[in-house]
């Protein structure tokens, strides 16, 4: 976990983070991951994260046209519930195209990475038990 | 923990789960909650649960026009993320408007309910620990 999950205010306290836009107030976009080619174009909003002390982290993932994030592989799952644009995800070796409202589960170890194809930018939600092990990139 | 919130099929598999009209294939809405006085039209829409044997729960309630939920308590949190619609949280004392993409954080033990306010259904993703008390409605 990196000190970018971290958020600096109300922190445990019941609150509604304002949406505007795909952006949420107070939560400045920060980037996806630390710089490599295995990724491109992806900002990562943490919604709720370690700052709370919950069990379930929440975060928002948005990938503008063209981009796509690290094909990878980890032991913790992952359920993302998609709220804007048309995307794909690859699951195995198979591409499934998702768009709103889709709910995405990706079981222990399975390899998967989410990849924009519209013309506007692909977001979603990702949920992750508050305890995970770091992924491994494929 | 209930047995209708466990899923059927594909259990611990990855997969996407379709969207269609705030329903999602093969989840067909249950009831929020035994028959009481303390709620009002709300259906429970379990996207990940128990049979997935993920530490994080994923649920859509829908709350129908002149609905609402249970007033109530806990010591698990809650993580919301507003789907569809126009409702109000109440936290505390004070009732919040929300609307789509607003993010409710309940903290442990914070007396919560949730109102739909508008003419059409609302809805909203909620996020669980698998590990949870019982509510205490209040």
């Amino acid at each position: 976990m990196t000190h970018t999950e971290k958020q600096s205010s109300g922190a445990r306290s019941s609150r509604v983070i304002r949406f505007e836009g795909f952006r949420w107030a107070g939560i400045p976009p920060i980037s996806y991951k630390d710089d490599d080619e295995s990724w491109r174009s992806v900002t990562r909003h943490p919604l709720i994260g370690a700052a709370d002390g919950t069990p379930c982290h929440v975060r928002y993932f948005e990938v503008e046209p063209g981009g796509y994030t690290t094909h990878e592989r980890h032991e913790h799952q992952h359920v993302v519930v998609i709220l804007r644009g048309e995307g794909q995800v690859r699951l195995g070796e198979v591409w499934l195209p998702v768009r709103f409202g889709d709910v995405v589960f990706v079981a222990s170890n399975d390899p998967h990475q989410f990849r924009a194809t519209g013309d506007e930018p692909f977001g979603f939600v990702c949920i992750v038990s508050a305890e995970r092990d770091r992924p491994v990139p494929l």
